[in-house]
């Protein structure tokens, strides 16, 4: 059996005292709540077999994979030992889940929602992170980011940061279309930042129901996941894109990325900015991805009191399990609304987000570094304290 | 010039220390904030003259108007002599607002929306009481219910406990539809409800976004909104319609719109009644129609985290200053949202609401005593006190 | 092995001169195009092996199921012995997909969407009749209903007229909140009208977009499709449901299922009538469901034209080849739009029937006659001709 | 009293035989159907009063006009003397609807929706041109586009090919925004092509529902209203904006606002071309702009019927009385929508098409000539003929 380098991340089944196992939690495997369980992770590189895939799976060989803040919690651990990452994971697993490839074998079943046909090998590829049954309510009524039996690639079954991954074609998407504006390594560097791209299209279109070409908009947080939503506004036609974030780096990637205004919610006063940027108005989108929604909240509550627009929307996409102090007054005074945003499947998001950038929507900028598979333990590491740096990609041969 | 009888309001202005005259302020007049300058409110019954119309507006001889909260609320004062009511204000002003009548008079131009051709005598009408301008931003895009230039019958010019009302054209709308299922005296007190009946239909169907036949709905507070979106939802197709009220006798109102089961909430745990009814789903939309948010919202959010739901919307209709305690996360697992909501014009929702009642949706029961004209100041004061009584309405000749 | 009663039909390959195998037809086997290939149609009673199941199927126990107006046309051939039937078909194949049953056994990862759980023995279900594949790109964007790999319960594998069925549980809903309000029987008698009222659900609440409280509807066409949208939009809250229907005996149902008016199209004036009883509005939404709409659209558009409502929509759901002559001008001067409906699958469909038959929705009234098994062929045959039954259903102990 | 020029066509009042006065046609002055009752236009340079404004007035200096289609077809006539153009004309009439100037007088209540206060001299301003009356259903109910008592600046009252004009505010949007990034000149010229603009917007924002960042999109027909809604598309994030244009000059200038791909529907297949394009998906959504939706109807449908797109909607925004073919079983399986569109007014419109030029949109490649005031006649009459020019606008000092 064909041999494979992959980067594991292992752990201690060590639940914390008063921790109970879920009904979907498995004892000494998987728990839907991590940080109460996982104590003493290690990262590691090793070698694995090749997966041997099923009648709807394909093969891929894994070109290019990003570092995401979720795979640094799950190695970062508290002063007890337990991992900060709280969710969804089965360890030992192989990390890695914002990642592109090529088909290198395909089930017989394997259709490519492209053509209708079965994968034919070299097709240029990425993937959902989120592995959706198709059976329960929500993914019957279209809701696959609310799946009741999730599973998740590279948190509780094998991911990217390896040689090969099998995936069904269910959560499969071709990249084929990025062949005529990107170069050969582009198109899987393009392609490992669909899922994050993603994240950010589901939060400010589909949950935040989109804009109006000359709508003003407010992106809050300069992480990868705001600014990719600056793309994408900007891309939607916004007239003023406005990015709140302290840190000098990540807002002139802000810039780069197509913000119009930056502001620096640590020196300015948030909503005086907002409202001279946009005379008077406020924003039409407010996207909450800095995950402190209590500090945040406040300021963006006033700027649509005092501003003229009505009708806004506050996305909350980064979590946090903080009350956030709400209004309702300024809610009904000014018709707005608020909705919490989950993941990055259904709706035709993956789509889109891929003819978007294969026709101009560069997100390539994100990638701050690039590096070999086996660097990715020590880049997991450094980032539990680097601010610097926005995606770490490994590149594959 | 003839003459009528008409209950008045007159208050002292004297402004409380440190208020300043808004924008739109006019001194010794007008008023957006109401409990910060009006003092030591008096209601009388008056003699005054009938009013002169202009080309777009109709002399209405009203039938029916009811006493609304905020009536009481601009009698009622605090133990500086302050009114509670907070706000657009300008005294004296002939009180009232939930009203219908027949139009005796109509200026040259007065169109009918109806029949396109002007108002004919007789014609049974009620009318919106906000005086939307019609010109400003949030006019022209079609959100009249945030108009920067907002009047109000009945606040800052003269309502309906009087014997002539004139208004514009562009606020009423004809009850003659009415004619077909009612007594003569019916489509006028009907008439009456629309206005409140128009809130509760503008919070669940426009900015609620409805409902689809076979969604469960939870109301929260059973007073005259409440108990209007009771009647609303059912008529909607709400499999399961939940009205949680502590009231004994609100309950059995609540039963008599329509509620398919009553909760308790200082009974019993609103949650667990809540999952129980609705067999662990909770509801699409749940109305905060208590002016408690703070209290309600946190067992509101754990019916939405605990049940299969996705796509909750929570609308909030009755005003509070109270901060209400969000956590985001519930919002992203549960795909849920929350929105403001103010006002009763425009989207189509007064016909709406009148041809409801014309066909079926009997918001009379709304109604627990009918009074004469006279005896309204002291109907009013009574409310201060009196929990019991939903609506007081005025007949008159 | 156990066997059981099945209903088939038969019939031979025999393509049309000119026919060419598509891409996904299979050769004596199965095509896209039923009748331009199947000649000779036979109906039998036939002994068949009870279905071995999957891990995520369930065998059913059929308690009842009706014949569908393609039951009628897959056994109806023109004078060259070719069948009525122009859709996906595979034969011999057992027919039958409107049906409800109970569980008899479940596989081992068959989880209940109502529970959770892995299906119980007993649970009273029911069963979209298409299989849509859960990973094409409609599939994964959400429209299960244009599925681009679909199977069709009863057209292309086994079906109900059956004593047992075997159906993954992507595809069943739990009946069981109709026991508190239904008899036993009456359970699956109602459980075997979901699917069809899902598809006039699908048609004006999904595609049509619903309707607000208080407006109007035109249904043009008494079949069960038709009467099921005239209680789904009764129920809706329409204040005046219109039914366009030249049958007396279709009239009638319509009133029982809830029309408040019966317009016979070929005895009056359709655009008069209905701008009469409408008081000159017209309707907001018109659900064309006669098959003929080349010969009723001029009418429907001369209504949208005279009618002072805006923003009507045209909901085709009914089949037919025919060109509809439309005129462009009178949906831009109306605001008004045109819709295609096809399926019954996803959007929450099934189980927002269920829950409104659960509370209130009696869709019983649609049954006309109640057959055994045994009875279904001749039943079948009979319907090819007889327009007096509306569904004929087939009751199995 | 002060004298200005203007440009004036007068005509003779002389109805066909046959031609009724509707009921809002008022006897040799204005009627509802320009082409039966107009005869023998003529064009003049006049010198009129300038005119006095009413309290919610503005008089506005003009600074540009383009000419529009409608104002050559007022001046066209068949061989009978009678004019080409159809609509709500009362004659003697100033021409002139797409425009923008400077505001040298603000009545009393002449509020400008910018700022909240009275209209300042020297505000840059442009005008909607449909006159809505704020007060019919349509207009209360938030469909201005549809009123019921329009009046049509430069068609039923004094338009602006004329040194000043007078507006009511309501119609009145600042172009103060424009400032930062035009020159003097530019502001004015741009500002004239707001209306136009809208048209498109309403079209394919409003009424088509916009489009997701991703979309492809088809628009037919190069005129301006087309040329104007590639911009537009292009700006909302459209993958892939494709022009059906057989003119090489209006091709040329659709690259020139943002078409990634020309079809020439003369020369090439347009289904074909679409299909090839779009790597057999087709668009997401298709504007009917040619004014011959009988010729290209079917061409889209077969698009669509090939394509695997689902969801496509259909936009009619040109005027064409002939009837379209539609076959319903194509918006059936595609799951698509024709809609009908009409105006520019409402929805926030105006608006956003400002913002969307104050912020990089530019519109300016649409006017292919500039003239001054009295060429305006000779180039109304040329553009009888003239198939190269574009937009001609008259720029005045």
């Amino acid at each position: 059996m064909a041999k494979m380098k992959t980067v594991v991340l292992s752990a201690k089944w060590d639940p914390k005292k008063g921790f109970k196992l879920g009904s979907k939690d498995i004892e000494e495997k998987l728990t839907y709540l991590g940080s109460q369980v996982w104590r003493n992770p290690r990262l590691s590189i090793e070698e694995n077999d090749v997966p041997e895939i099923g009648p709807t799976e394909v093969l891929i060989k894994v070109k290019a994979c990003g570092i995401c803040g979720s795979d640094v919690h799950m190695a970062q651990f508290d002063e007890e030992g337990y991992i900060f990452y709280p969710g969804l994971t089965a360890f030992p697993c192989t990390l890695g889940h914002e990642f592109s490839g090529v088909v290198t074998k395909a089930g017989k079943q394997a259709i490519n929602k492209r053509t209708g046909k079965r994968y034919a090998e070299g097709e240029a590829v990425t993937s959902e992170e989120m592995l959706w049954c198709g059976s329960c309510r929500p993914c019957a009524d279209g809701y696959p980011n609310h799946c009741e039996r999730l599973e998740e690639l590279g948190f509780s079954c094998d991911g990217a940061f390896a040689e090969y991954i099998k995936v069904g074609v269910r959560y499969i998407w071709s990249l084929e279309e990025l062949r005529e504006n990107y170069s050969d390594e582009d198109i899987f560097l393009a392609g490992s930042l669909v899922e994050p791209t993603s994240v950010a299209y589901n939060a400010v279109i589909e949950r935040g129901g989109g804009i109006r070409p000359g709508d003003n908009v407010v992106i809050l947080g300069g992480g990868p996941i705001g600014l990719a939503a600056v793309a994408i506004l900007k891309r939607a036609g916004a007239a003023k894109v406005i990015l709140s974030e302290p840190s000098k780096s990540r807002a002139n990637m802000g810039k780069g990325m197509g913000a119009d205004y930056i502001i620096n919610p640590l020196e300015k006063n948030f909503r005086e900015e907002v409202l001279q940027i946009t005379e008077g108005m406020g924003a039409k989108l407010y996207l909450e991805a800095t995950g402190l929604p209590d500090k945040v909240f406040p300021d963006i509550e006033q700027a649509i009191w005092q501003g003229k627009q009505i009708n806004s929307t506050v996305v909350i996409v980064a979590r946090s399990a903080k009350k956030i102090p709400v209004t309702g007054e300024v809610f009904q005074v000014r018709r707005a609304s608020i909705v919490g945003s989950q993941g990055h499947s259904g709706h035709g998001t993956f789509p889109r987000v891929i003819s978007s950038m294969a026709s101009g929507m560069n997100m390539l900028p994100l990638i701050t570094k690039k590096i070999s598979l086996k660097d990715v333990p020590e880049n997991i590491i450094m980032l539990q304290t680097n601010r610097e740096e926005c995606k770490i990609t490994a590149v594959l041969e």
